[in-house]
């Protein structure tokens, strides 16, 4: 196969497998040639994409070695968008009674979802998240969008029992938007034990649903690799202290229809300088 | 830039825009190459991604054309992916109390949402679907999996009320599987009038949920584009006739400890022969 063809499908395959090492003599074989043709594809690769700040070729040397394609978006790209979402959503149409924002449209938009889930998986990329958990509803798009560019697999915990998920493990929280003690469960075979979880959900007010699954993931033997949301409030006690967001609503009055919005702590908290 | 690198973001930058007209112009402005250079590169994409079954790459001609990415999957690839689903399925530990089976790990697995999003995009290529319809919660996964390859939004509809997506329309269905009558609701400003939208679920026994679907559907002065589901149980009668299925439960005994399944009827229904 020639170097044009090979390289297309090269960019594919590695594409579709983020953080998957994949060993030089697979590609040798795939395309029926030689190791150190396959090493200047490879080379090309790496170098493109790093000059579009648009993804990360790693090479693992070795015998055991290959090649790795971790997502990753710079920060000139991840900037621009989250102005745009900020931009959006700031808009008095999506304010909803108790405070709430309308994000349906951004959580059900593919090009939203391919967006977010290169930035969060950027920022988690070197953290070794083996799983991604969410919570009915709202938060199951970002996890998808999350667990396929980190390639792991994601968890839906729910509010409450259904007949059709098998045995469960339930903690209790204390949810800060009705100060009233709720309660969330998780099937007993869908989280392995010494996970290493990260934790998203759409939207913080006092995060009192994200101690929720911290608890969780702890009943799993399992540890909390990070918390991300897609908007936080900016006014309430947090219940959580490390996180990371996307979006922040600096204010939000249902009363007088105002809203205002800025970008998350995402960008400070991200680091960018793999490039 | 020279041609492997062009085909390096190229093929990157169709596979994250499927469905969408690039135009020849945009290449040669992005690369600073000429037309016909980008003419070159575009037909050796297009004929390895033929060449693998993977993928399209459709010409349009005249002043406002260009080309579009349209992910498919052969039919070889369709058949091994479904016939290791199957067995995969096939495993009394997923059998779960009422004849339903456990799929969360399936639903939660990156690699499954890649390829079946590929499939049933594939069948619904060409059949100008504008949005994606599913029901809270367990067919959202397929919904953002299917809205992806197809770069349509999704919506969900919800089975009860909740204060925070504002207003909403609903309608009353019935439950096959408690012969009882439910409620689904959708927020209104979720889907457009005029939108031509796939249905999809994650498992069907008769139906009834499906045509609480396809109710709602007709109350946005919407058609239903097409049905799919990941699993159908064989037994039952079926509200809806006509649907795609992945998977087909032919027997699921709880007691017995006994789940047979098999590939359902999407390999027959869909047309792969656009290669």
């Amino acid at each position: 196969m020639k170097r044009s063809e090979r390289l297309v499908d090269m960019t594919k395959y590695l594409l579709e497998r983020p953080h998957t090492l994949i060993s030089l003599p697979f590609f040798a074989e795939r395309y029926g040639s030689a190791k150190s043709s396959i090493s200047e594809d490879l080379a090309i690769l790496k170098h493109t994409l790093a000059a579009n700040e648009d993804g990360i070729l790693e090479t693992v040397a070795g015998a055991a070695g290959g090649v790795r394609y971790i997502p990753f978006l710079g920060k000139a790209h991840s900037k621009e968008y989250l102005a745009d979402l900020a931009n959006r959503i700031e808009d008095t149409e999506r304010i909803l009674p108790g405070g709430f924002v309308y994000l349906s449209d951004i959580l059900g938009s593919p090009k939203d979802m391919l967006r977010i889930g290169q930035m969060v998986a950027t920022h988690f990329a070197y953290k070794d998240i083996t799983a991604v958990m969410t919570i009915e509803t709202k938060g199951i798009p970002l996890a998808e969008a999350v667990s396929r560019f980190l390639n792991v697999p994601f968890v839906t915990a729910r509010k409450k029992g259904k007949v059709t998920e098998g045995s469960t493990v339930s903690v209790n929280y204390l949810s800060s938007s009705s100060s009233r003690v709720a309660k969330m469960e998780l099937p007993t075979k869908s989280l392995a034990k010494n996970s290493n979880v990260l934790i998203i959900d759409d939207f913080m007010k006092g995060g009192g649903t994200l101690t929720g699954m911290e608890g969780l993931v702890r009943e799993f033997d399992s540890k909390v690799g990070g918390i991300c949301v897609l908007c936080e409030t900016s006014h309430a006690d947090k219940m959580v202290d490390d996180y990371i967001s996307l979006i922040k609503i600096d204010e939000i009055d249902t009363e007088k229809s105002v809203i205002k919005t800025s970008i998350g702590n995402f960008l400070d908290k991200t680091d960018f300088n793999r490039f």
